[in-house]
């Protein structure tokens, strides 16, 4: 019964709203039924239907419609309702022709960076991903923490919540950066759908759509710049020639004038690379002689020991720098929790963006959160992911230096999940990652985080994800492989 | 300690990645230290940490950094640690200047729309919103299947979630639409954060960025659109004057050629309006003729009983029209979980906007989602929600026709959550909204819906949200107001 669509109509009653006669509510009906060009054997709403609407009692609405049939605008089937009258046999109205389609933009291309050989069913070894091993995250004790913040009834389900994220939660996460020197309050600070988010919420709420990042860029970002249709410029960095080409910087900067500089100061996607104090110092001079602002990305905060030593720009440069980090890869993935920080003058243009596009983002998991953090399990939890991550990164570091050939290079970013591998021009990274793919190892390359023809020609390698046994035994192939390719 | 900001800086070791010698690291270090303006007083990181960055062992760097004392670079303070040599006192780094603030565009001007007496700590009588009665939401229930859930383990937390959403959640929803009559496949389904986020992702995927809507319009659409930086345009809609008004709408499609046609077909917000037949038939017609899309906001579904006989238009028009809807107001409004529908050509767009804005949405929400309709509990809590909204529909109708004056129209949508109330010109709506403040009582005038000057005169009325009693007084008190403005 519910799926047979009734025919729907508005009744114009003489006085809106008020209780009509019965003639006016046949005239009504009547006019309708005429109005429009309707398909004959379209079904009445059921006499209920329209007295629960109208909030007049069935019998108005029947004697509506014995009037009605009587006229020969509708007759009745048994024990199937009212019908528009019509010689033809069909129970409801001619199907109409399909609309037309929404023109949505088509997909960019992208260059195939993996082999399709893999085989995903057999659980192969990735090398090149971004996460954390999912064993070492906290699911039970986040469970328990879920649990208690429903049981404790700690928020209301039932309201809508506040835009800029739960307040408790925000407060935590300012103790937290004020003991890592960063200022925040929980005024300024803006809960997200992930690290994605933030970089979401700050491009539409930028005046100047001009950013420039880094060359690598963290691909995922670059693309949602592009699709947002900001202008972005690419800064080239190579941890293996000095980092950061201060004079090219300069240069590029002068001539683009970018609005924003969007930076992963420490341990970026794809390189692993850290600026040194010395590049921070211009880059804050610069913002300051050149007028833009600055977004610092703190992904990779977190992962491993003595990671936090690096300064943060936002430490250095004062609270016009907007700083973003995520719980998603330390924490829990399927979370999606993230955060901005501004200040009293860019907060409020952050929180309107977010309350533009999502509303607010769900309150029983930055409950959770805060619980998770409250109870002292996220610092617990740090100390047993650094105690189990660092000797991932030793491993790596120390496979790669038994293993690799000749001319192989790497950066040694000491936190974050990942690493830079960079291999002689000579030898063919498509080559090596399809005779990988063989192993069932997986490798891809980053061609679509540089800006035009890649200055690195390499992979980025994560040792966060991987037990030892696999991350030794991939790398080992990896080695293997290269050494074959340079012959 | 943690909070001292330490020198950050960048070894290019001869052979990068590998073991250097004592003499490799000591020069690195040296050039460092030489090659940025430091400021004297810079606290070299701790021996412990560039050994585990480098994955060398303590005593390697030790040696280093004896060496560079010896050279007069670095001076050792006792229990603090080694410091750029200066004569200054300064432990750390002088404080950098505070660097730019990003650019951010205004916040447009909007119109004041509600008084500024609200007692908002008195809990009070809010006849203008839009959401259900808290008390009426199945807070406990959602509870438990989140607990069983989490102790089922169903889903794999620590693992990044599908873009498209879970997909047994995806499964139950397309099921339930079936069951309407409305054609949807589970993998034509995005789970999204709410409603918002549904018009957000259709924004984003538009190639040609000119819609159309409703005039007046879902007002924070409305606004979403304007951040996105789509041409929006207003088709005029009047339930008091036959609804659409078809000649006009056809003239204004013709001129502004909208790629999409954004339509709350039922239930519309703020008019309480439902398409008729004819009406829709109409539109399904221009689809085809003029070639724009149609997104179809089915918010108000569920909420009184036999409000889903009025037929979708995607159940009419076929599966190119994307439909959208939510749980937020019938299930919870902070869980922020709504769903768009695509088919095989249109879905792939959506999945790619919602991956790129913020990766997935928050799957253990979802998980319990599917578990509260899998149980059962949707059905039975909808079918109570029916019983305790019929009765304050039925009880606002009655009030409005027992106690407003002559001259006083509305509408009477049969679903959703609020009616149009339309008032003679002459009323000063904003007289109104000011003196029911003084008795705490919250209404607010819609002039952000509208694109120009309102051709309505009036409040939208919420009917769901306010307990009988609260409804009743609210209602009653507005009459009176009415009634002494009107003189």
């Amino acid at each position: 019964m519910r799926n047979q669509p009734y025919l729907s109509f508005n009744l114009s009653l003489g006085n809106s709203g008020r209780r009509p006669s019965a003639e006016q509510l046949i005239e009504s009906i009547a006019g309708q039924l005429r109005g429009h060009s309707l398909a004959p054997g379209c079904r009445l709403p059921p006499v209920r239907v329209l007295a629960h609407q109208l909030g007049l009692s069935k019998n108005t609405v029947q004697r509506a419609y014995d009037e009605l049939m009587a006229r020969g605008l509708v007759e009745s089937r048994k024990r199937v309702g009212l019908f528009l009258a019509a010689p033809q046999k069909e129970v409801v109205a001619a199907p109409r022709k399909q609309v037309s389609a929404p023109a949505f933009k088509a997909e960019p291309p992208r260059p195939v960076s993996t082999s399709s050989k893999v085989n995903w069913a057999e659980r192969p070894i990735v090398l090149s991903g971004v996460s954390i091993d999912p064993e070492l995250l906290p699911t039970e004790k986040f469970a328990a923490c879920m649990r208690s913040v429903l049981k404790d009834r700690i928020v209301n389900l039932a309201e809508y919540p506040d835009a800029q994220g739960f307040f408790h939660l925000r407060k935590k996460i300012a103790q937290r950066l004020n003991r890592r020197g960063i200022p925040a309050r929980p005024e300024e600070i803006v809960t997200t759908l992930g690290s994605q988010q933030c970089l979401d919420l700050v491009c539409r709420a930028l005046a100047d759509k001009k950013v420039a990042t880094e060359n690598p860029a963290y691909h995922v970002g670059k693309a949602l710049f592009e699709m947002n249709d900001i202008e972005l410029a690419g800064l080239p960095l190579n941890p293996f020639q000095g980092g950061v080409d201060l004079e090219e910087w300069e240069r590029l900067i002068r001539r683009i004038r970018p609005g924003l500089l969007y930076l992963v100061t420490r341990f970026q996607n794809p390189t692993g690379y850290s600026y040194s104090t010395g590049e921070l110092n211009r880059i804050i001079d610069w913002s300051h002689d050149y007028g833009f602002g600055i977004l610092e990305d703190d992904w990779g905060s977190e992962m491993l020991s003595f990671s936090e030593f690096r300064p943060a720009l936002r430490a250095r440069g004062g609270d016009n720098v907007l700083y973003m980090n995520s719980f998603t890869k330390k924490l829990l993935p399927s979370l999606r929790l993230g955060y901005l920080v501004g200040n009293e003058q860019t907060t409020p243009a952050l929180v309107r963006s977010k309350s533009l596009s999502v509303l607010s983002t769900p309150l029983v998991i930055e409950a959770a959160v805060f619980e998770f953090l409250d109870r002292g399990y996220y610092d617990v939890h740090l100390k047993q992911l650094h105690a189990e991550l660092d000797q991932r990164y030793q491993l790596c570091l120390k496979v790669l230096r038994q293993t690799m050939p000749e001319g192989v290079k790497w950066t040694t970013p000491g936190g974050g999940p990942v690493l830079w591998l960079e291999v002689p021009g000579r030898a063919s990274l498509h080559a090596i990652i399809e005779r990988l793919a063989r192993k069932n190892i997986v490798l891809w390359t980053c061609e679509w985080a540089f800006f035009g023809k890649p200055h690195l020609h390499g992979f980025r390698i994560n040792y966060a994800r991987l037990a030892p046994p696999d991350l030794q035994r991939g790398l080992e192939e990896l080695a293997g492989e290269i050494r074959r390719e340079l012959g």
